[in-house]
């Protein structure tokens, strides 16, 4: 047997990642020894509680509650704590301590990526994040190396397992949202309080990491366009599938300009979008996740897996400990953020898409033109009309539901379009406005 | 302006990869200058012939016959010449003179790769082949960064764009093998001598490399198991549909114990399969390329876009050559390969998979249990039976079909009751056997 040096790991949280990544570190230690050139030994495992339930068994003795001394001692570490504080604290502590870090905190990276970024660059620290965006899905790695000749244009990624899993059971079984929710609560998919996941806070902050990094540049979680999927109903669903789409929750970032100030930026946005059932994204099932990007050279790339779950992220975070590894056993530099760009992030009214309208209209002659004249003075083009005459349920005048594609709009464009309609007297309601991507 | 040191690059080949090569180089000077830290200085571009047409323009004093004096010149060789020789003298002059290497050359890499690596770790040098495999999909750097703390259990890749686009084509238009073949050359998907991609000899290359990396062993080209298309049918298309599979050309590599001798090993192997039509695969159409991998932590994952394209594919090599580059400029070590598994490459005899098999027997009393017994004889359990009556246009005894799905058996198992099954009387044929991977 070959005697390596060791290296020595801390791991700070023991939930479902950090329990499993402690784990196979321990069960893989002959076979990642020999792909590193090194031990890898796992000196602690920093926890809030000694007593607390574990959902994978990790010996007595090397957890702590002295986060601070375990890191003060380690070559690399792993973070895996989740939230703002006290994982920013750590995680600089750590850096300026001359340890590499590895972190899944992707509200942290969000929020506070800049500061920690160049903390590392400050002292030749390495900062690896694999496991922030899309689990399992190697997508950093990915964006940041195999592209790194290419130019990036567009990224659409189903980047929220539980959201996907709502959506998909709305699709597949008729459920309403309430009660897809109630099933993903109970298979372990959406947490006690959903908000981040359904409210779309979650995918956001992988959209503005994924922006910063597709496109070399700072894009701040502010600057990131955010709607949910409470909006969604059943009926949305059906007439979505009816009309030869699925309707996903995408992170979306692409390079735009602004048709107000001829400004040419980043865009960064997470709303219900309607997807064409041949597009590989509608394919996504479940809790799945999967990013889809277009690059001038390389044309369309997806990749797919397990967006969640502890043993498929911890793959993420073993692949980036032994990236970390190798650099510490052989020297180098390993990587670097690149903000070289320095794009401007755009606000939503620079979005231009293909836009879906339903609108709830008195059926009465002339109605269809007063609203195709509406679309028109507001220069958004009108691709598709689609009518379906009222069902007779309802007491009070006759109506008609309008489906209304457009051509590509701006944001600004549709937003007065849809002011306007709502003014007409011969339109009953606006019942949805949902982009169209994908295409 | 920043000024930055040079690195030369030297391009050996000007077909449609190596021109766009050149093409993004001088067109990115700048962006790639910012991305690297080092100006990208492509020094010239190795020809057979300084006057054949290009596919895109490179300046004529770029452009060489003397490959030998570029490569002694050069800080970076870009290898896109194909084929063994001179490929092989090229690229082994390079790492020689300190150069590092960028390949595509999946022939070359298959046939001599453990020669090529090892004169590179010799030395120091480093050995890129991203565009080896998938073309512009990111695949062997995931497979050796991103999960190199997890243990890949299975591949299953789509990994040639010619056979899927056929292959496709006989699924949604219902033309003939030959027809669609014919579709695939006018348009530029098929070469002139397809053989090298509807034998599979293509995907066979593709398979030794994937399955090297993905098991830390070096697996030969000759221990890859290799079918092509050539034998499948429009009917046999048809009836698979109908069975809720689509027939795709697969490149599958997998642990595997040689139930014959108890060995554990690696099995790779291509040949065409059947694939549920729920699977990810089965949504990969036209000449894209997926690779789709099982692993024990990470779960399922897919890796999705344009298999061949000389843009697409130049951008795998300028990720690569940004990668090379920044070793470059800030030295370490970059990436090594890893064999250090050494399993043995298991023969086809050991595989174990489940079975489509459509027999055309006598419809006579007593067949089907006759046709059972031969199955349960050598040791193969019946999953379902389905029976199609003789269409009554042919003379002679009335037959019918049979098709038999089974559960896993060995291929060994499989070869004894398909001869089994050919020396009864009762019947008359045995019109396909087809293996059903990807569930």
């Amino acid at each position: 047997m070959i005697e390596y040096r060791n290296l020595r790991i801390a791991i700070l949280g023991a939930g479902s990642v950090g329990s499993q990544v402690a784990k196979l570190l321990l069960e893989h230690r002959e076979e990642l020894a020999q792909r590193v050139g090194a031990g890898l030994e796992l000196v602690g495992v920093a926890v809030r509680d000694l007593d607390a339930p574990r959902r994978a068994d990790i010996p007595r003795e090397l957890l702590t509650t002295d986060a601070e001394s375990l890191i003060l001692g380690a070559d690399i570490v792993v973070e895996l704590i989740g939230g703002l504080e006290p994982a920013r604290t750590h995680i600089l502590t750590a850096i300026n301590s001359g340890a590499d870090v590895i972190t899944g905190n992707k509200a942290l990276l969000a929020t506070h990526g800049p500061e920690l970024f160049e903390a590392a660059e400050q002292v030749g620290a390495q900062l690896y994040y694999e496991a922030a965006v899309g689990g399992a899905i190697p997508i950093i790695r990915p964006l940041r190396d195999s592209l790194a000749g290419d130019r990036v244009e567009r990224i659409l990624g189903i980047v929220n397992g539980t959201t996907n899993f709502i959506l998909d059971r709305m699709d597949s079984t008729g459920e309403s949202l309430h009660d897809a929710l109630a099933v993903a609560t109970e298979l372990g998919y959406a947490e006690a309080d959903p908000t981040a996941d359904i409210e779309g806070y979650d995918a956001a902050q992988k959209a503005a990491i994924l922006a910063s990094l597709a496109f070399h540049t700072s894009v701040p979680l502010e600057a990131v366009y955010r709607e949910g999927i409470t909006s969604i109903t059943h009926d949305q669903v059906v007439a979505a599938r009816k009309a030869g789409y699925v309707v996903k929750l995408l992170a979306i970032c692409e390079r735009a300009t602004d048709p107000a100030t001829g400004v040419h930026g980043v865009s960064a946005r997470v709303h219900p979008a309607l997807v064409p059932l041949a597009h590989p994204l509608a394919a996504v099932h479940g809790a799945n996740n999967a990013v889809f990007l277009e690059a001038e050279a390389a044309g369309s790339l997806m990749f797919y897996g397990a967006g969640a779950g502890g043993l498929e992220t911890a793959s993420a975070v073993l692949g980036d400990l032994v990236s970390a590894a190798r650099r510490h056993v052989v020297g180098g530099p390993g990587v670097a953020e690149s903000t070289h760009a320095d794009l401007p992030a755009l606000p939503i009214t620079a979005v231009t898409t293909r836009y879906q309208i339903t609108l709830r209209v008195l059926d009465q002659p002339g109605v269809l033109a007063a609203i195709a004249g509406v679309f028109s003075d507001n220069g958004v083009s009108v691709e598709a009309v689609e009518q379906h005459v009222g069902d007779g349920q309802e007491s009070g005048p006759a109506t008609a539901t309008l489906v209304i594609g457009t051509h590509e709009a701006s944001e600004a464009a549709l937003a007065a379009t849809v002011d306007a309609l709502e003014s007409r007297n011969v339109v009953d309601s606006v019942e949805s406005v949902l982009r169209v991507e994908g295409l």
